[in-house]
């Protein structure tokens, strides 16, 4: 049975229900997790679904953050550093991963809090999570501010990529299913994923 | 074995390997249709695999457009008249929704030559597609330049939404598994999902 919501329904919606609703009507989401450190070293962990392909050439990507949340941890590390690491959840360690959301004191590191293992590399401040087998060193290239609802668009440039070499096709194409990443809905339900087909380029 | 790819080497990789390298990169996306219609009420459908949360309240979602691709017909549909519905993209209808991406003359709409089938409601100019079981009408906002690579984002308000009583959980989590929404990678790489779990509320 279709039911209708109107804006109007929608806006009456209890705060959290609305949320929840609202959160889950686009769809699936990415669901990665980006590492970062301040200028003393002080790592910091957390999860984000809003990771959106903006360009191949130059090779950016974009995603959104609510400054006032959690996450206002991770932006201030971007804004100092410029650097940051994205690394793809998968499985094994999901739950570890939904854990980095909680509200840690600022001093404490969220790879300390879940067990995940900070990875670095050379030229890159940020640490990688080790667990994850699709890893992507990135750089911050400027921030939009959506008025509309106080959030913000952080824009990035892809620095370098580490990746297992069998899940890359011929043509390119990264089998992320293959490497093990998991896709999300909302701000909680994770699945995992079986693929349908490649379609071959669409002409009239 | 991982491999490591540093922005040189992606710079280096031939054009089409590199957008397919990218634009898998980012993980599993939400894959949706978008209708318009213009002030003739000609239609047009189009394909977006870029749609992301931007925030609850009020109810916000963006996505990405390449101006000077098959999408501008869309584009200019919606800064024309304001209005257009965003469509989840199920299984049974996907290779329709894929053959969407094909440049069809502006002439031709989408909905006949892949024989989707264009629904229309009372206070939406655009058409929704009545294969879909999760339909979003939509506003436009507003549209930011992303002059890095001449891609705008385009910012809406959703104005009401359509979808199956029994796939809302009690919390409001619509379970778009269960009414049959897929996720994509990439281009052309359609997947299917199951869930792992919804995750409480993370505490430290």
């Amino acid at each position: 049975m279709q039911k209708t919501f109107s804006a109007q329904d929608i806006q009456n919606f209890e705060q959290r229900y609305h949320a929840t609703f609202i959160n889950s009507l686009t769809g699936f989401k990415s669901v990665a997790l980006i590492g970062t450190a301040n200028e003393e070293g002080h790592t910091n962990l957390a999860i984000f679904n809003s990771i959106f392909h903006l360009g191949a050439n130059p090779p950016m990507f974009g995603f959104v953050v609510r400054p006032h949340s959690v996450e206002r941890h991770t932006l201030d590390n971007i804004l100092r550093t410029g650097s940051f690491t994205v690394n793809h959840v998968q499985e094994p360690f999901y739950q570890q991963a939904h854990q980095t959301s909680a509200r840690y004191p600022a001093h404490q590191s969220e790879f300390d809090a879940t067990g995940l293992t900070p990875l670095y590399r050379e030229g890159c401040a940020a640490p990688f999570v080790q667990e994850s087998n699709i890893q992507i060193a990135a750089e911050y290239v400027r921030k939009i501010d959506v008025e509309e609802n106080g959030t913000l668009i952080i824009i990035a440039r892809i620095a370098a990529v580490y990746l297992p070499e069998d899940c890359i096709a011929n043509d390119g194409y990264i089998d992320v299913e293959q490497a093990g990443s998991i896709t999300c809905v909302g701000l909680d339900s994770y699945h995992r994923t079986t693929r349908i087909g490649r379609l071959p380029y669409a002409k009239p």
